[in-house]
């Protein structure tokens, strides 16, 4: 193995093995030592990297951020339908929640009274589903008397709230569950014309070959399509 | 002062004190020397009332949990449709979140990984909450094709979200942003029968002098009914 690919995996290692402890034990009674002996590398090797703890948790949350940004790009390639994208989206990032350490701990820095002015992570998140709401709201796709912004603070609040829910009971986070979140939320957002259209449990696979450009974010009804056939949404009451 | 009556203060002073220590510096870091002398009491004071930080955690939390069941009762008294019910505690709620200490620092605590599965202070929320959608579903009081469960998910969900975000951003604790998530729900949620008695600013104050049972409890469009005109929902789509 060549030097630099050795000491890439060696920083994989110490963040995985970083987001492992902050979740177990909280980010400020993690100690270093118990980072390096579960990444498998010494305390030296760990100052190599990371000069901190705190320098740690920030390459945790990049780490995450990266993986918003992954999920969020991926819900847009050619969707074109915005509330489509958010679904999808919500969809990736709750099951990448049950089983990303990454992802969860990226959250759960971001939720700290000591770190919540410095993280972007939630914040890039807001914006994307406003991003995507305007958009919906510019194409004519929103209901009639619903506004971006209302539409946004309700997706933002409940996702949140199936983030921190789902780090106590994993439960919240299954496909099931946002499905039937969907399924209230979206009779009510999206316009009568496109609600039809609308695919509560997650877009289907595409057509063709699988995409490869994510491969970290293999889609579990991509991957195996047949086992949870995609719920319609009920009519609009 | 009596004997007793200055123990309850200090117990008083105390919890309040750790209640904000752990708010600011987090429950793990937090140092009973930085609480006793915030409460400004001896350390021998705050061991004669509690025998450790995990004590002081376990009364903040459990009058945090007495807080939101007097939220709860005050909002079913007198008030017979179940989601105004909920509409009128989640104001509630929100409102107190953003100015009690105490009940901030409790929601917190629960959502510490070390204490999560502990605490009852959330699904003490979330059982109540399901108890008036399904008291709701009973009276025919539901929209049709919304099942009780999952009209309280996503209630359950939205006000997780907005009482975390919140703890970064208190304007998701507002009047105006909390009503304006029930004028998106509302419609969704409630019959068309019953959706134009439902006030998605919070009830209305009751004819006759105001009430006194929970003078903690002051609400505050009923103190200052004027300032802020009850927002009626809007007309489902």
């Amino acid at each position: 193995m060549v030097k630099q690919e050795r000491a890439a995996r060696t920083r994989h290692a110490l963040i995985q093995a970083a987001a492992a402890v902050f979740a177990e034990d909280g980010f400020t009674p993690a100690s270093l030592s118990t980072i390096s002996r579960r990444a498998g590398v010494s305390n030296g090797a760990l100052h190599f990297h990371f000069a901190s703890k705190h320098a740690l948790a920030e390459a945790v949350t990049a780490e995450a951020a990266r993986t918003v940004r992954c999920i969020t790009d991926r819900a847009q390639e050619g969707q074109a339908h915005s509330l489509q994208c958010v679904v999808d989206a919500t969809h990736e990032l709750m099951s990448r929640l049950a089983d990303d350490i990454v992802l969860r701990a990226g959250f759960e820095l971001a939720a700290l009274p000591a770190r919540r002015r410095e993280s972007s992570l939630r914040t890039q998140w807001q914006h994307w589903v406003e991003d995507s709401f305007r958009r919906a709201e510019h194409s004519g796709s929103l209901a009639h008397g619903v506004s971006w912004a209302d539409g946004a603070r309700v997706v933002v609040a409940a996702t949140a709230g199936f983030e921190v829910l789902g780090g106590g009971d994993v439960s919240w986070l299954s496909r099931p569950s946002v499905t039937r979140l969907w399924e209230v939320l979206l009779p009510r957002l999206a316009g009568r014309a496109g609600l039809e259209a609308l695919v509560c449990a997650g877009s289907p696979p595409p057509p063709g070959p699988p995409a490869r450009e994510h491969p970290a974010l293999e889609h579990p009804s991509r991957a195996h399509p047949a086992q949870e056939p995609p719920v319609q949404t009920r009519p609009a009451q």
